[in-house]
């Protein structure tokens, strides 16, 4: 029996394969969305893939989770570092959740390295660009059984 | 004759009685308006009652307060400590503001300790919970009048 | 029955009425006093309202409290901003604690906006001048009951 | 030929000339379209212009100007100084883009000192009000020609 | 006709000439005073001149001033970096205040680089000694007649 | 032939076995005076001690012990992390100093970390209790013999 | 009837077209200062045009400019980040007066991010390269009219 | 054909379910050790698996890397935030590197939340315990192919 | 029945006694093991004194412990500055630890101010030079009983 | 006989008595040295007053004093608080220096708050304006004698 | 043949064995500009050695080294830690430039901790007073033959 | 007769040569050691010559050298930044010690600007690369005869 998970992109995430492929890759997020629900059947997750730049939209859908979803895969974005109220959101509903980014924010600009969704994460995966989708739910499948 | 005032709350607050009690208590949003409209008919206030995750949404309900509001009590959520436009527009449309916390956001993390609204309020109420909405209009009375 | 809670004040508060009323207010803190009292009447709640301009003497009376008042409101003035020691007397005699200010102190100077009472309090309440103990005591009041 | 170009205005842009003539100047944002307009068509710019008090908007409209215009001019209001969203869409679609205050905005408070739209902005226009949409428009053009 | 002028000296200045006279010479505070006070004479001030090592009982006499004295000097030792309560109280009588200190405080430990008393004294006068008493009146005279 | 020496405690230490015994043990300040004073004789020393929440009161004592006590151990309560008087106090007397903490300070909250009391004592001793005095005696004498 | 403004250049842009092309184009500050009078002329500006790697020299030709100029456009160099005797300068004769940055400075290292001159500047302009002194003109001429 | 990689384990990672299994999971190293040779193994990957609590041995087994292993996965314990020396070996060898922690590090105290591995790491997983170090390995296995 | 503690030496102590007299005292550390030694005996302590350089062989030494002994006490000299790994160690075997330093570390540069062992330790004891060993033995006894 | 001293006058103090002077004073310069020569006169002192906007004229002024000046009053201006090769000077000649300005510095800007030369001026008067002058010369004289 | 070098020194140098030997040694400038022509000569390098106070006047000499000189040597005095526009101009010309100073800055007070010279530097050399001049024409050999 | 020196290398430098050489240059410490050696006999110094991974043996080596030899250079590679035992261990031996870095760290990432080693060196060369070693030598060479 699959498990409904919650895959949340969030601003600027829908321009991937667009722009700088240096650094986000070239993979679109149309093809990233089909990896990883592929991905998310093999491990028996039935995933649902959305992406807003709005922070007031993602915070609707985290809250939509509650009962629906039983675990979330996040990439927020630059919200990551301004949104003490996606912070409040994850911990608000309290489901398993990962955060996910495509590059490694540590070795980036000073203003990437911190995280308000860090402390309310389960796990943190970073760097790893597309291929980081299926190890979030690789990492979310244990939590969410 | 009643007085118009407009009380804003800010992103999860829509989530309140339904997750978390120990912090935020166990009423839901709405059975706080039931009580918030009540407390403000004892005191000439009628109040419209209004929550959205979207801070886009809570500027544009300050906006509109012009001309349609005499007051402004708003609970920003985690907006307080990161909206800079929320307090521009506050101070854009000028009409008397009370801030409203909840819970005392000062016994909590280092990150809550700071808000961008406070210096555009009238004043500051917070760590009472539901009863704040009453005393908030308590203060605010005085001042629309 | 009647219920008996402190009022206290710090320094310079002695001075209400006298200078600068454009920051707070023009009545005394005689005046004060009266309405405070007939306001705590109305609430079931015997007021014991006290000033001191030693942080020595706003500890002992803290002290004192044990087993004589149910509830504190404190309005610490300038002691909010850099006195630990009344932070550790408020924790240790453990009665619910509302901090007062008369003025908005985070639209003031930035050395105003940090309170070492606020961690310990169980509530805040500022801005709203000689108001503000009204609301105060409304406050405390289902804490003491 | 006219090339088009998109000017965008972030959060409580749209109260212009309605509160604080003293800080923002007394035209409205309507008359400022219109003369910006005006000035655009004297450089043989066709400009879209567009106003939003949402993060999430002025992102999206920034990643349409993505084929359909050749460069941006964008005042961000307050999301200047919190937004790394707008910092990275501006980034992601690698437009030339002029960033405009009509404020000195390093004359006001200290938290308006720091910009995320300036380091991926071609330059910075700042202080000279509604004069300062001309301005902007000047500098961008040799940059879309 | 003489004026009232009111010369306070904050904590362990009882300790003048008893210890670490390479810092602060071998004058006892007693015979400081009747410098002081002779100087005064010259310049037509009587001098009341007083030494606590009670925070409070600072504020206290300063507090006592108003109407009694017309000016201050005020020595407010190491109260001079701590207390914002001293701050308040020479800001709420408003008379001018003179603030004094006997070593280059600049020059020593970097916690005695700031002072809550500065921005509400009319001038500061630090590093000469017993000879500071003389100058302050000299200065604080013109601006009580 | 014994020697006359000082132990002072600051703000809240008369409160001890009263409240928080899971934090400062369960003795009562008496109950540690008689064990002091009990530890103190056996290592030759007539020890006074006292108590009180007033800074000013404890500068006076330490200026009073100038000639009538050889050391001094003091637990100044919160009073370490605010005052630099009681920083001159030690320093203008120049007598031998311990410091002591029942607590273990670099435990708790950050702002318990700084003492203004530690570069003018001899060593300091924190974290065991009420056992802390007896270590403080032992380490004391030698410096007062 | 032309208007006599002063144009300002600091330390090193006499250098300019020399090195550095990459930053700060290849035009000589001979080059610029033709058109800069060239585009004054056509605004009704009559420009003086000078430079000076020495910051005195600089404050001097501030002090001159009382009563001769009606308006100043400078381009600090590197004295922006380090002068306050500039900003004094400035702020003394009290002619409207536009900062210039020919690169944005705001995308380079940090210690460009601050400037003593913004706060007593009527606007900002950077990033235009040797257009920045055009636009400067038109911005400052509706202040000198 | 298999390819040689090297897991790292920094300070007290040796303790592993000996004591704190609440942080940490009960799993003992030597089980851990177990479990990623056999994961290696399914993914091709030959795993030399090792612990010190040295750090100059960690930085000569990441030299000695070099020509022997194709990638390196760490788990830097303590040493992640205190060692630049770890940082320039990584960087020195110039292997591919996955920066590994059992705990959600950023949830935990401030000194731990900054990394001197993460900038010259590949990319980073933390929070998932044992389970850790096989998505470790499978994230590194597409860089050392 | 003697109980069994270790007494641990960080870097540079092997150098007691041999330079710096003034700052750490004139015994070597051999003298001081053997009075140590002594003192624990009186204790009903049997002391296993030891000294390294290295930071791993610290922790190491901190991981035997476990089992074998049943208190530490630790001068980790320069490492209480700067490893966090011995904190964790500490930590990992969770047997009662006295801090000791023999110099005021509070009296001397500011980066010898913060330890990261003391938030890890029982109590610390500093600035009684030699005589600090048998002090923290005292207070470890009633820990290990 | 009559002892030289230099009176120095840093950067700006040419435009006094010229513009604001609600902040200044109405008195010119000129005005000031003719007061100063006088005062100094009565006090035995031959006064030689400069002025210079170029801090390295202040520094060669500062060495000619070494052997034909006794004593330096330095009013220095901006260059107080960005000028490490003033504070340089001032220390290399040795010469007794009373530092000096006009203006409170301490109530105005931040960055007005340190100075370079308090460290190594023998003291500082501040905020009496003209009448300052005089001060320092009184304050300096028994130094020079 | 030789290669044309120039060695300029910043504020106060000239000042060098008159004052302050303990510091900077007894040899004055003159002895110094000597030596370093001698060792120069062995060198293969015809030295011009200069020194000046203003700021402006090292700026105007490093331009006027390009074309002239082939390498620099720098001991910028009390400029080291505060002119960006020395900064800019060794940059500016791209000559080998060699930072020098005569005793070592990093064993002074914190505000000489920092150079902006460094960044722009081939290297650095302090500590070793006159002697370093001939080091600094040693390692600017090879960077200028 | 010669004099025998240490010269100690630290983590990481073992790589020379074999990695990076745009930043460290393309000799191996073998081939300086060869270098070093023969500079150091001509200039009368034997030189020992050594490199570790790990801090504690470099400390074991400067505690070492007390009575073997009369200098130490030291390139302490990345411990510079970290290890205030180092700073300790060269205190504590008190033999003069030029630090030495082959890059210019000042030009390199903000954690490699401080330095603890340079509190306690004579002096520091940096920015040479290899030529580095023999200038070390020639700056200790007078210190050690």
């Amino acid at each position: 029996m699959t498990v409904a998970v919650l895959v949340l992109n969030g601003p600027n995430l829908n321009m991937l394969g667009k722009r700088e492929p240096g650094v986000y890759g070239s993979k679109t997020l149309a093809e990233i969305e089909v990896e990883t629900k592929a991905a998310g059947e093999q491990l028996g997750l039935a995933v649902d893939f959305r992406q807003s730049n709005h922070e007031g939209m993602l915070i609707d859908w985290i809250h939509e989770a509650l009962g629906r979803f039983r675990g979330i895969v996040i990439n927020p974005g630059a919200y990551t570092h301004t949104s003490i109220a996606l912070h409040d959101a994850i911990r608000a509903v309290g489901l398993p959740t990962i955060e996910l980014h495509l590059s490694n924010v540590f070795a980036r600009e000073d203003f990437r390295h911190h995280s308000y969704v860090s402390p309310v994460a389960a796990g943190v995966i970073c760097g790893f660009g597309a291929a980081g989708y299926g190890l979030a739910l690789q990492a979310l499948q244990p939590l969410v059984e």
